[in-house]
């Protein structure tokens, strides 16, 4: 994976093709071994004359240099190779074909992956369906903010005005929270995690649906939780097995995403929540409701802590799926009974917290332009979807439910296909896909497949599908 | 505490002050229930008429009052006000008098404290002395960039060139170790949390320095780990008391600032440095070297990663103090068979990190102007170091060392002053005060106090403290 170094030559003043021309030189120079560690280099003066070109375009390259650590700057001496002048090449991190698949397997891939491979398995827009001109103005804007907010701590709960605009988008969906409810965190999981801190000693037990998203499980047993898995249906958990698993194991904590689940793409009845949080209440069993897909819906679902008043329901989310997943920004809503050990927690563990990323987030959110991108969005999202479900049962492979928004399909493969098998001979190709059971804590979803609409539209993905069908069909 | 939200309007591109106006009008109208909850506004050609604004100018206006869920928009029939639509007001945090002097005391009141307060205990700098410069071009350089760094996630380790530059800065100071053993992370504090999860189990137990950064101490709670301190002598930990903790407590861990030490400015001898790695491999200790401080640093002092090699020796560091405390970025340097699961826990704890901040910091790290300003700063924090610390000795306040480098000053009061006494004093006038005991496990350090000399200039604060003092002596 390569990320290029954001160039800063616009921004330097002075010659900036001068500047790397000299830097050019003397890495040659360096490599060339015209110059060994420790030798000293020509004088600012001769070299400048040597070059035809000011003295301060040979200051400027040596500085530059010595912030790369090619070479040493000796006070009153002059400059020098460093000893440790040799280049550091970038070890290129190809898929690991050999990692078993498990809760890591698919962030892994997705994340080692290059910006433009092929992912229809990784859990994130492409960043180009992204509000990218927003991001940009948010930026430049905040280039001329005050310095504070540039290089000093955020406050412990983070950011106000951002806080109040949650509060007032959660207001939205039925969930009344004051911005004083409302901790900022830097990234829905750490948000997450904070709260699984707070809440589980080691031994716990927590459930979770059955299938989840992949990386609760590695995140509760990064806790030492006992991990319990529930069905979920297309309208919610089964309420069966959900109460028997109550009563059985007595969890400390059920973790679910509600909104849009992930991977399914269901959503909770109105029913099934009630139900839900009448056994909550009898067995005092906390929810953590994960809403991180709120921005997909056109209609907003049944949410747990509208019902409940985050009282025993704390409702959590971020902006990476909609905004940014570079600038981190999450929160928690939480009861106010909590707010203050939470903030202990965060400070022992983050310290102030995002502050840049709070404040990016806002500008974005608080432009008029946001509702525009969302609704267009949504619309994008929607023919995606209707594309790529026809495109797989094209292949045999079906939808388990037509989702009312998002951007995830979970499907079945045909009979006898092994989504690993699958997964495997894909990313053999160059393609990452996440195969059932990675969501799965039973492992009963090996005839499954999540995938992300938005990433799966490219057609060399349906043919290296098909190819992995005939495959699997001559390996009986 | 108010941050003010960054204004975004010189980038509107249509009439911001009109649009400004067009908002001032509706909500007014709303406070004073000339529009109520519910009701439908004027449609957009009314109110432009009426204002005489362009249409497109009350459409702007409406959509940000959307975005900040004040009204509503239904499409096909108009904008209404929203029933939540009661501005939340900002409970302003102020000063907990009441709250004990436990870790959290320093940096729930520095952090709360407004950012042009006086907090003289606080362990940053004014962002004023910060490369302000540098971060807005770097900022307004990633304005320009690729959409994939505003807007997807980072790979597992972290952006490549800046693990590369951290890297040969940290052989700068005799550390070897290539970009692949570098994992960054959101913050110096979350490094150490990581490496925590990643070595320890509830119980185990871990060696810090008496006295030392307080945050150590709550991290290590949240770890639920027995913690253990060592005297802290002008050369390092004592190591009489070194060897019989070890020998009697089998710790897991070690965790020490090196560099400079926080708080007591002190460096390592070379001797000790040798002596606590010989003793760490008798009793198989791993150690924990925090050198967030390195780049206040005059003349490289001895690190024990750079004898140890990365073997039992883990290097972290951040950017916070020198560079921008908002842009979070942090670094782990570990031996390269440790790295898989460290990622692991990243990813689970905090999925992709944080690439715009880690964008951000190369940016402005990889100007030749960062060297400038850091001998720039150096020598400031060397005359604000003379100066307060001859102020503290006029009133009877003395430094246990003169620091060779670094922000801060640990000073022993004159005989019988309460350090939390004072701290509590000073709070009731507005000046945030980093008492003794706040750093020492074994609550020794009633009669020392921590000064950041950078945030101690201001005449009012020795105004405070001199009263604090008279005060104290009339209650023996």
């Amino acid at each position: 994976m390569i990320e290029g170094p954001v160039r800063m030559d616009q921004d330097i003043g002075a010659k900036p093709s001068r500047v790397a021309t000299v830097m050019t030189t003397i890495r040659q120079r360096i490599a060339a071994r015209n110059l060994t560690p420790g030798a000293k280099l020509p004088s600012v003066r001769a070299l400048a004359a040597s070059l035809k070109v000011s003295t301060s375009t040979v200051v400027d390259a040596y500085e530059r240099l010595v912030a790369e650590g090619i070479i040493l700057s000796r006070p009153g001496s002059g400059f020098y190779v460093a000893s440790q002048a040799a280049p550091f090449t970038l070890a290129e991190v190809g898929p690991r074909l050999d990692r078993e698949i498990d809760p890591f397997w698919i962030s892994r891939q997705s994340l080692e992956a290059d910006d433009e491979g092929l992912k229809p398995g990784c859990g994130w827009l492409p960043p180009s369906w992204l509000p990218e001109e927003s991001l940009r103005r948010g930026m430049r804007a905040l280039s001329r903010t005050d310095g504070a907010v540039l290089a000093g701590y955020g406050s412990p709960l983070g950011f106000p005005p951002l806080r109040q605009l949650v509060a007032r988008r959660m207001a939205e969906h039925g969930i009344e929270a004051l911005p004083n409810q409302i901790v900022l965190t830097e990234s829905g999981i750490q948000a997450i995690d904070l709260l699984c801190r707070f809440l589980l000693e080691p031994g716990d037990t927590v459930l979770v649906d059955d299938p989840c998203y992949f990386n609760f499980h590695a995140l509760l047993k990064a806790h030492r939780a006992k991990v319990v898995g529930v069905p979920y249906t297309p309208s919610g958990p089964d309420m069966a097995v959900f109460a028997q698993v109550l009563t059985e194991h007595r969890p400390r904590l059920y973790v679910t995403n509600s909104g849009i689940h992930n991977p399914t793409g269901a959503v909770l009845s109105p029913v099934v929540a009630h139900r839900v949080l009448k056994l909550a209440e009898a067995h005092d069993l906390t929810i953590i409701e994960d809403d991180i897909f709120a921005d997909f819906e056109h209609a907003a679902a049944p949410r747990l802590a509208a019902y409940d008043g985050l009282d025993r329901v704390i409702h959590i989310g971020s902006f990476s799926k909609t905004l940014s997943a570079s600038a981190r920004c999450g929160f928690i809503a939480v009861r106010p009974d909590w707010i203050g050990g939470l903030t202990d927690l965060k400070i022992a563990t983050s310290f102030g917290g995002g502050r840049l990323a709070a404040q990016l987030v806002f500008n974005v959110l608080s432009e008029g332009s946001y509702r525009k991108y969302l609704e267009a969005l949504r619309a994008r999202l929607a023919r995606a979807m209707a594309e790529v479900s026809a495109q797989l049962k094209d292949l045999g492979i079906t939808p388990w439910l037509e989702p009312q928004a998002g951007m995830f399909l979970w499907c079945q493969l045909p009979d006898g296909v092994d989504a690993a098998d699958m997964a495997r001979f894909a990313l053999e190709r160059g393609i990452v896909l996440a195969p059932g059971n990675a969501f799965s804590l039973s492992q009963t979803a090996t005839g499954f497949m999540r995938f992300n609409v938005a990433q799966t539209l490219a057609p060399p993905i349906f043919d290296v599908l098909r190819e992995a069908l005939k495959q699997s069909a001559r390996q009986p």
